[in-house]
């Protein structure tokens, strides 16, 4: 069996492809009594996965590991006492394996998939019951496998620490995976959706999967002042940040009295001084959204078959072209997800 | 000025269409600082308001009183202190009009329009600033007074009391004014809806509206058991239930464990004894649901605006048909609402 | 090993103690990974447990079952991949051993100890990791015995379900195991308490308690028009109904507009009619609470910790003296918890 | 009848007794219909009063104000409309006067007392009735005019955004008025509190009131250590974060994962920069807590009266010398609340 292995502190070059005979055995040894055995059909990339290639993220465990949350495929082996799954059945892993439920907390967000544990990018992965969720029937592993990260952190954002109702606003930042995840999910939960770009072409596509309003951030320097006029002075219910130059306090601006900006991990970092007072006034909440639990994965995943909401996958690669993949997530100019096909 | 009046213990032949001079004054006579009068086009009926005219509902305030919650008309005097609207704006009046926001107190629920207030079905009424809600753009005087009762009560049920999430499931009983408000609700906020109704016709024009699932409860009389079926055995997320005769075991039965019962006041009563084990067992909720505040409207009315839905309006009756109207209301075999144009 | 069995459909004095041949050898035989072994000091009764061994009991284990959910007692074997215990450290074992957190569902609420599962009268129990809490230094384990199933339901009643708040006012009906419960932890978290009882004798035992107003339901039948005239008529946020006869329609009239009615398991079932126009008119909830979370067992644990509450204990048994504590159960006049120690 | 100004830009000096004849009329004069008169007896001081008298406020009406949002009185005069109230009543002013339910809103926000609105260092203010609460009994008018600003705001971010449970630990900074105000609510409520200060007497003073845990961050300036060593490395579940060099970055390294940082105006204001990956890896929330409303203000009013808290008063004045008062909130070295006396 092969997979892909992080060294550490080598940048993507360093990123390379091995034969992992223990775990090529594995498929015919005796699993644990609740594991199961995928066959890894797809991948998607998370900005996340590419600073754990790059050695920028910090929850990473000892010695090479192997990258990517997300990961969708088939189940070929199960261990005596499991009963969520059988044989062949399509399966999507949850980015924290250990939460089931509720709220985090350190336990159960503890062995992330492709950080404090090996993630997705192999051919086989053994993983408890527990941590899989069954992969709807309208979608495909290339696209059940951008759930999990992307998929979880705009639902949680949206409607567990948002919680967000029908007719409100929210503002979504750019066109990367979280933003469209977030636009499709807000459409068909009856939300108005302001996007922005700094790409005419990325909005005008944003509006053909809903978005009520665009704004080009590079011809609006000053975009809050746009959020605002379009929501009659009122600011949005929330905003999805996901980070950039001077973001923050435009997104607290955007937001309306009592209203929330939801943060989560970005592309290119976070800077500018928040100004505390900007919260106090306008009674407003900051809130770090970190991906989500298995039951976020399962109601998203519900939601998607009811809906029938396809992702978006922007480009897909073999599993030979790994490297290509992140290179691409490097330069940051995606729309939607991108996805690398392990198993043809 | 004209306006009708309930003489007590009459029944609906007792409902008579009277002058009243010193309400036709009032147009002309000064108003309290935060008084708007308002010229009423049309009033919603439901089904509590044929309880007053019968002389069945016990919040009726003493002596003759002006009947119907639900009415909107266009503003035509402001007290001195009115900011919240002008002259010429359409405007549509709440349930409760000292219930602003936050829940139920004895306090804010009393004083209800067409009970312990006077109500609607008058050609014109005064009214607090702080009782009214602007009407959407894309709704007519009909179609607006179809909100505040039946609207409010389905909205309130759903995402209020109910507190679903996207890709939740709903069951509605009937095709009444509420039932038909909630599936036009659910539906655009992305819910999966299971409706019931004796009619096949009924059904079939559900489905139009975007009934997933329907189910004929004359021909499928233990319908909670094709409900488990329809829900793969695991219950709905919400039964809104508008009573009837032994529906409410039903109703426990169809809903998941940790659902909801959200029940509101009914057509032909509730009989049949609730067995709480179904309650606990289940950890079940059985909600009451008494319309809502005018924020509750103001969220509607914002939904129905970016959603863009038409409430559905069965059948229209001129002012002095009023009791032809409540006739209708009787024979409880209505799609959606029925309204009384009360100025052409 | 010893252990106590139930076998089907013979009444208490079916109950009888057994050697179990196996499981004194698991003691010394491998463990699952996950799996703790535990020398059990003491169990709690609830009336559950009662209609177990009566075979009132629905959710019961084909064959002979070990009766008894609750019980605390020293970890003596971990299994390999044990983590969140040790060797001797003092556990006390949760009501559903698979319900960690978040919300009941039919899935994590399986298997629950003394009834779907062999429960906790034995001298020995395995159980999985995740199904243990660390009892807190302050109780012995006889009292902590009685935090799993009457605590935790307690627990949930007034801060989960019930969302009650400092100041909020509980009525408490009788003084069972979990109504003292309730006490204990209403009086602790800044909550005003009426409690009732047939008993003045029981009522003077409550004050000590804390509890600030005292009802004699035999002195006053209509006791529920004692407790609007103690509310100055706005009536309880929260009644905690334990079940009885005439008492569900009297619990409804006692809680407030938008209160609850938190309803359990009770001790002599449930009779008389609901009325749902008592809910809807005030917009109040019928609440089916089962037990709680291990999540729940573990803030229940956290708070008696820092609030320094010692669970009451109303009369202990022998290990050889579990019919008579069953017996006792059965009287329905202890006040607080019936203990049996396992191990002297 | 006499009340102070502020004199537009001339810091405390310019803060003026003046007779203001019209106002002393309009005890004589006749109200409006939901009017209220209140002999002011006592007023409370908080920072956000100094800021206004030194014009460093943003939300003030222009030209002179009567400072100070928090006073206490008797009605004396009521509007023919009136029914919440009647002469000889003892009432406090709710900070945001038209703010009565629900979450806060630019709407319900505005005319704030002493700001946007004349405020109640004043022998007499006329209110709408819908503004005020009744003084529970056990308070004297010095100690129920502590309760709109610095209560509220403890109440507010302990009990309504922070969501704080039985049990839950909470860090207060400093030992001003609203610190002072949660601990006492935090205990009564049954929370564990840690409290910092720079002196040891006001720690011990702390004790008394019932602080758990004390932590002189002179002594140790990296008190969030202290905090995450006394919480065995978990962290507080909310921190009551009142401004200061340096702290806000401290604060949130104190909260737990999934913690809050209750943020409301400070006394020195905020620097130093907050880094987004904090709340982001710890899915932590800061929020900005703007007091709250007057349902807030009767629900803090009535746990007082049930726990019998007794706010702290730390120095009383003479109406003469409110400029003494204000000096000394500015000293900023007080322990709980500084008052005024108004009325003898």
């Amino acid at each position: 069996m092969q997979a892909y292995r992080v060294n550490p502190g080598q940048q993507i070059a360093g990123l390379e492809r091995v034969e992992v005979a223990d775990a090529a055995d594995a498929a015919h040894s005796t699993l644990g009594p609740f594991e199961v055995r995928v066959r890894v059909h797809a991948v998607s990339l998370n900005y996340r996965d590419l600073m754990v290639v790059k050695g920028q993220y910090r929850a990473v465990k000892p010695g090479a590991v192997v990258p990517a949350s997300d990961g969708a495929g088939e189940v070929i082996a199960v261990g005596a006492a499991v009963k969520r799954f059988a044989l062949g059945d399509r399966v999507v892993a949850s980015f924290f394996p250990n939460w089931t439920q509720g709220g985090p907390t350190t336990e159960n967000t503890g062995g992330a998939l492709g950080g404090e544990g090996d993630g997705m990018l192999a051919e086989q992965v053994t993983l408890n019951e527990a941590a899989l969720v069954a992969v709807p029937a309208h979608l495909s592993y290339a696209e059940a496998a951008t759930l999990p990260c992307a998929g979880v952190t705009a639902w949680n954002a949206l409607f567990v620490e948002g919680r967000l109702k029908p007719g409100d606003t929210v503002l979504l930042l750019g066109t990367g995976g979280v933003s469209i995840w977030a636009l499709q999910l807000a459409k068909a939960a009856g939300l108005r959706v302001l996007i922005t770009s700094s790409s005419d072409t990325k909005l005008a596509r944003a509006r053909t999967l809903g978005a009520d309003e665009t704004i080009n951030y590079r011809s609006q320097p000053e975009w809050q002042e746009e959020v605002l006029r379009l929501t009659e002075g009122r600011g949005v219910d929330l905003v999805l940040e996901v980070g950039g130059k001077d973001t923050l306090a435009r997104s607290l601006a955007s937001a309306r009295m009592g209203g929330t900006v939801a943060i989560i991990g970005g592309v290119s970092g976070f800077d500018g001084q928040i100004n505390p007072a900007l919260l106090i006034g306008g009674a407003k909440r900051l809130v770090g959204v970190f991906v989500g639990s298995r039951t976020m994965l399962e109601d998203l995943a519900r939601f998607s078959a009811s809906a029938k909401i396809k992702p978006v996958v922007d480009r897909s690669f073999g599993f030979e072209q790994a490297r290509e993949a992140f290179e691409l997530m490097e330069q940051a100019g995606h729309f939607g997800k991108i996805v690398i096909n392990v198993t043809a």
